[in-house]
């Protein structure tokens, strides 16, 4: 391989905020992000919610020249949003959903219609074999009571199995994504602890940006200012992480966020902080053995708090299962019964005109509409609790295996 | 690796059929399948159509003696039916659920209630790292006018994905299971074209069972003639399929299949017949280079005619998004009519009773129903067209690739 001199890697990730119609001065973003990527000439840029495929059209054909490969990521009713510029081939791409995704009734968050995901892709750099991940996890609209909490933390645990199961062939691993996770997070802590991947803000030797790495901060004009009371200097929830494999080894030398506008313009690129890593791979020394077992008990112990939450979860969509079937058999039984006094009406046993015809329809129509809504429903929610079941047996089985070894 | 003396893997592989309240005699077969996997001692068994885990436990106890380690893979609705019983440790499993399945509103027909998917399980045996992967397939309602092809090549592609993506840290890779397609279907070439996995069945150096080793014949007395009828000595639909990877050979030794009949019993197992492989492994002599450069056009060839498929299915889903669509518009029309009529005729500026309230409630109580299940299903054919899209720009990309190197 000929990489003796350390490889220099310049990383973007910005969740873009491109919505139609609803995101405010879309268009100019979108185009002064295309401006800022083409004059910097990353080697990779890795964005989340550019939602219109023709935005994302519109950028690719604006850095053709600069970022010749590229990918966007289809699922869910509006795309995944996810998408890739790279200076390098991109060799192979795969997708994978996460099996829990927040509620499509939730319309107001919107977050089930995006088919929340995480891509893959394999690039080849001077010999060296990146896997890059890019992702989007479940939103936290509200932090005290987060009733994504447990959909985020089976997401965080099915990103984490992901890289470990696609990774094998990989020298270096590379995730950048707005995990919708606070650094200390039981998610994060998770999918660190499980896949063994570094954080670039603590790691990296130079750091130039918001305080404590934030990436949603009060300083820019896009944000509620209300919503970021409780964090005066704003959240961290945007991340590049990444690790070497085998015979190389990655360090972040430099790492620099957007500070609320863009460099040199009014407006900042996103809601989000861009997140902009330097990141140098060279080959490891000595092949280091995996030094996972260090840090087992620590792991054990965040295993544990996350299938609590997955039990949380659990027993949440349970009651939402239940209420919605007893619904429906609510509605089926006064349809019924609808039904049987609108038949003994029609033979005549019963006194004409027993009720008015007018609010019989009506609740009958009601009732219809009950039926069909609690049905599906009941069906949604089934398919919930055998994920969260799935995860939770999955998590004990882990948890039996690793205190048996230990 | 004490792995000199050639490893010998005894694989069970058989379609159950057990849908509870459905299936014939379901007890008895999940008895005798139990008996028989407890008294042959198979080194591996891989079930699928086990869709009540009631089943799964009953064989689980049963079993635990001769097969300590067991998985069951719970999605969808009413679970995967999915499950594997293990001499050796399962070090680790992962699901993942194929993006299009079929539809919810095919009860006859019910595959998307399954969450159909692809199991893996990562299993050593003497050193040697297995990955095992159990899927089933859309099942195909008829071959004529197959209205799921499209959705089983999406299947085909992304198992074929999967297997790629995760195998590169195993020695040896084993897939079993109800792939519904014949031998020559346009997804299992592009399966086999596209990870290089061997059929057991023309690979074997002995085999025993049904003529062309069919796995749905007409000698089993589950199985409707007359669906057979145009394919007189039966077909073939469940797999073994295997390869060695770097340094490991796989050969089939023996390959049985089960003749319409349990053997030694009135009754078969399910309907479909059980396969059972006879599996050698062995240090390969040279590390071999792959030799895939050497089937690239063929491949070509596969991909293209998958993605004919896919645009198919496109143009269908496309379609039918249209229509529902168009006629959830229609709905909503009605409705604001009848509510302009309703108010009108309450305000007085129409004649009393212009129209008859209950054919008039009735209408609305339609056109409601009409309009959500419209909604709905414009959604469900949404995420359909996007799944297509993508499978088709990725095969595309694929192609492109595959024809610049060439």
């Amino acid at each position: 391989m000929d990489t003796d001199p350390p490889l220099q890697l310049r990383v973007f990730n910005l969740n873009c905020w491109a919505i139609r119609y609803l995101s405010k001065l879309r268009q100019e973003r979108i185009g002064l992000i295309g401006d800022t990527l083409s004059q910097e000439g990353f080697d990779l840029a890795l964005l989340q919610e550019v939602w219109s495929e023709r935005d994302y059209c519109e950028l690719k054909q604006k850095l053709t020249a600069c970022y010749p490969y590229s990918h966007y990521f289809k699922s869910g009713v509006i795309g995944s949003g996810l998408c890739v510029f790279s200076r390098y081939p991109i060799l192979d791409t795969f997708l994978y959903q996460y099996s829990l995704n927040g509620y499509p009734y939730m319309l107001q968050h919107g977050d089930w219609f995006c088919g929340k995901a995480v891509g893959l892709l394999v690039i080849k750099i001077c010999g060296i074999i990146f896997h890059v991940y890019v992702t989007h996890l479940h939103a936290e609209y509200c932090r005290d009571k987060d009733a994504y909490l447990p959909h985020r933390v089976v997401q965080a645990w099915e990103l984490a199995q992901f890289i470990q199961h696609t990774s094998k062939g990989a020298d270096v691993v590379l995730l950048g994504g707005d995990l919708n996770m606070h650094p200390g997070d039981v998610g994060i802590r998770l999918l660190r602890g499980w896949t063994g991947l570094r954080d670039s803000f603590p790691d990296t030797e130079r750091f130039e940006g918001c305080e404590d790495g934030c990436t949603l901060v009060p300083a820019n004009c896009f944000i509620n200012k209300e919503e970021l009371q409780p964090f005066p200097l704003g959240i961290r929830i945007d991340y590049i992480l990444y690790k070497g494999l085998s015979h190389f080894a990655v360090r972040c030398d430099s790492l620099v966020t957007t500070t609320g506008t863009a460099p040199g313009k009014s407006i900042p690129y996103s809601d989000h902080e861009a997140i902009m890593a330097t990141l140098c791979v060279k080959p490891r020394e000595a092949a280091k053995g995996s030094s996972s077992s260090a840090i087992e008990p620590e792991l054990v112990d965040v295993v544990n708090e996350a299938r609590t939450e997955v039990r949380v979860g659990l027993h949440t969509a349970e009651r939402q299962r239940y209420s919605n079937g007893r619904m429906a058999i609510l509605a089926l039984l006064l349809l019924f019964l609808q039904a049987a006094m609108g038949l003994s009406s029609l033979m005549g046993w019963d006194s004409p005109q027993p009720f008015p015809k007018f609010s019989f329809s009506l609740l009958s129509l009601l009732a219809t509409v009950v039926l069909l809504l609690s049905m599906v429903l009941y069906v949604f929610h089934t398919i919930e609790v055998k994920m969260l079941q799935g995860t939770e047996e999955q998590m004990r089985l882990v948890l039996q295996d690793k205190l048996s070894s230990m």
